[in-house]
């Protein structure tokens, strides 16, 4: 459970988990955004890793994604 | 794994599981602070549920906290 250093820059790792999911679902990038009412643009920034997103957006995208936020989060530190 | 609805804001929730964590291990909030390198005034905030942190903080809280962001996460949705 001790944290290791992080292999990359953990907006890059979320965004990776983000978009493994969304891939594992079938959905596009249009499909999720309009889920998670998020814009498309934003959405794509958040899985080439340049966004910072806060609380809030991380429980919207996870809700979106039908997954809890800890089991995404997995996937981040999986990486 | 379904994500249920919210029993409350989900920074609160984040607050209460640092919180919660932080006197697990006998920290104060300055001993804690300094340790992410975050001013004591933010997880004052952070604790009592007023910031929408970011990936970043995020991570800082947890690798402080020598816990994993699942884990962290998994307090939260325990709530």
């Amino acid at each position: 459970m001790g944290k290791r250093a992080a292999r990359s820059d953990v907006r890059e790792r979320f965004g990776f988990a983000v978009k493994s999911r969304r891939e594992e679902l079938e959905l596009t990038q249009e499909d999720l955004a309009d889920k998670a009412g998020i814009h498309r643009t934003y959405l794509s920034d958040v899985e080439r890793g340049t966004r910072n997103l806060s609380l809030l957006n991380i429980e919207r995208l996870a809700v979106a994604l039908t997954i809890s936020m800890a089991k995404l989060f997995e996937a981040v530190e999986a990486q």
